[in-house]
C-alpha cells in the first residue's frame, strides 16, 4: 500500500503540473503581461541522511503568480511532544508518511486560490487523510451561490459518491470547521472537504484518487471561466489583503504547517504556501 | 502603582507619537513622494462591557509606511488553558494589565524596523516586563558592528545602568533567545533587551521608564542618520522579503500576539504589527 500510494501521489503531481502549464500557455498575453508562460521548476530535497525526501514543483507564472505542487515520502521518529498527539505513535514513535500538497495563488483576483492535499500516514496504525478547499479572494465572489462555489462543492460531492467510506456531509462540515479564523470570525474560503484518519485500505486509496481527479477536473474549469476577466486596482488591493488572512490561517492554525515546521520538515516546501505578495494596510 | 504605571504608558504614547510625527515632517518630499507628512490616527476601543480598553494610534505615513503605538489597560479572567501558564493565576484567574506596545515599519529599507513594549501585569502577583529590539531589513546592515546596531545596544545598556534590578547581559541574551526563528535558523533582528516577571515596585517602574526614554532618544537618532539615503528596487525587494520573516515570527512564536489573539484581545490592535506590504516570492 505504501508504494502504491506513493506512486499515485507522484503521478498526480506530474499530471497537475501539466494541467497548470497548459493553462499558463492559454493565458491572454494582453491581460497577463508580466512575461511569457511560466514553467514549473522541480527541486528534489532529502530529509536527513536516510529518511526519504520529496520533490517541490514551483511555478512563478503570469496566470499563476505562485503555485506549489509538492510530493514527499519521508520516515523517521516523532519527537516526544508529538507522540501523544498522533494515533499509534505513543508506544512506537516511528512513522512513514507520503503525500501531495498544493496551493495555487493566481494573479487575477477573479480566479480563486485553491489548496488540495492528500496523504498516507503509517505509525503502528495506518490511515489516509486530505481534502480540498477553494478561496475566492473578492468579497463579492465569496458566497455560497457563486457559480465557482457551486461547481467546487459539486465536484467534491461527486468525488465522494460511490465510496462507502466517504461521508460527504461530514467531510464538508469538517472543512468549514477546520478552515476558520476564530480571531477574525470568518472562514478562510468557501469550503470544500476535509477528512482524516480513514483506515488505510483499498477503499481509502480509491477515495483519495477520486479527490485528486475531481480536483483536476473542477479547478482548471473554474480558472478557464474566470481567467479572461479583467481586474481593477481595487480588486488587486482586496486580493492582497485577503491573502493576509490566508497567511494568518496558515501560520496560526494550520496543523500541517505547524506540524511540518516543528518536526523538521522542509521549510522551503512548507512555506512555499505563503502568497507571493501580501498587504496588511 | 497601577494608576502610576498606566499614566506613564499613556504619557509615553503621546510623546512617541509626537516624536514620530516630527520625523514625518522632516522627511524630504523628493525622496518620500507618496504624499504629505502623515499624522497618527487614534482609535479608542473597549474590552467587553466593563473590562477596560485601550487606544490604538496608527500612522500611515511617507517616512513611516506603517507605525502603531498602542496603549491598553484591561482586566478580566484568564481562560482555564492560560491559568497554569501565568504566575499567580492558577488559584485566582483574575488579572489586570496595562502597557504600551509599538512596532514601526519604515518605508526606506535603510531605516530599521523597531519594536518596543513595556507592561505591568497584576494577578495574585504583580510584575513588570518588556523590552525593545531593532530589525534592520538589509542583510548588509544586519551585523553587530553596524553603527545602528552599536547605537541601539548602547542605548539599551545605558537604560539598564543605575538600576540594580536590571541585569543587562541577561536581558540582552534573553532578547536574542526570544527573537529567534528556529525554522529559519536566524534571528529576527540584531537584538536589544527583553525582560519579564520583575517584581512590581518603584525600582521596576523606574527601569521601565528608562527603557521608554532610551527608546525615544536612540530610535529617532537612527532614523535621522538613515532617512536621507536613497534605496534601490533590490533594497525594497529585500525589505519586503525580510518583512515576511517578521510575519512568520509574530504569528508562529510571539507570545504577545498569540496570547492576545487567544484571550480575546483587540484583533485590529494586535495585528496592526503586521507589515503593510510583504513578499514571499
Amino acid at each position: 500500500m505504501k508504494e502504491v500510494a506513493r506512486a499515485w501521489f507522484e503521478g498526480l503531481q506530474d499530471r497537475i503540473v501539466a494541467d497548470l502549464e497548459t493553462l499558463e500557455r492559454e493565458a491572454d498575453p494582453a491581460l497577463y503581461d508580466t512575461g511569457p508562460a511560466g514553467r514549473f521548476v522541480k527541486s528534489p530535497w532529502k530529509r536527513g541522511e536516510n529518511e526519504g525526501g520529496g520533490t517541490m514543483a514551483l511555478l512563478h507564472g503570469r496566470l499563476f503568480e505562485k503555485a506549489g505542487v509538492h510530493v514527499s515520502t519521508v520516515h523517521g521518529e516523532f519527537s516526544p511532544e508529538f507522540r501523544k498527539q498522533i494515533p499509534g505513535a505513543d508506544q512506537d514513535p516511528r512513522f512513514w508518511a507520503s503525500g501531495i500538497s498544493l496551493i495555487i495563488h493566481p494573479r487575477n483576483p477573479n480566479v480563486p486560490a485553491v489548496h488540495m492535499n492528500t496523504r498516507h500516514v503509517v505509525t503502528t496504525k495506518a490511515w489516509f487523510g486530505g481534502g480540498a478547499d477553494l478561496t475566492p479572494v473578492l468579497m463579492r465572489r465569496r458566497t455560497q451561490d457563486d457559480p465557482d462555489t457551486v461547481a467546487f462543492h459539486a465536484a467534491m460531492k461527486s468525488a465522494c459518491e460511490g465510496h462507502a467510506i466517504a461521508d460527504y456531509e461530514r467531510f464538508k462540515a469538517w472543512c468549514d470547521e477546520y478552515f476558520y479564523l476564530p480571531h477574525r470570525k470568518e472562514p478562510r474560503g468557501i469550503g470544500g472537504i476535509f477528512f482524516d484518519y480513514l483506515d488505510a485500505g483499498e477503499a481509502a486509496l480509491a477515495l483519495v484518487k477520486s479527490v485528486g481527479e475531481a480536483f483536476r477536473k473542477v479547478y482548471p474549469a473554474i480558472v478557464r471561466i474566470n481567467m479572461a476577466s479583467p481586474w481593477t486596482a481595487e480588486d488587486r488591493e482586496e486580493q492582497l489583503i485577503r491573502r493576509g488572512r490566508y497567511v494568518e490561517f496558515n501560520l496560526l492554525y494550520d496543523r500541517g504547517t505547524i506540524f511540518g515546521l516543528k518536526t523538521g520538515g522542509n521549510v522551503e516546501s512548507i512555506l512555499s504556501s505563503m502568497p507571493p505578495e501580501v498587504k496588511w494596510p
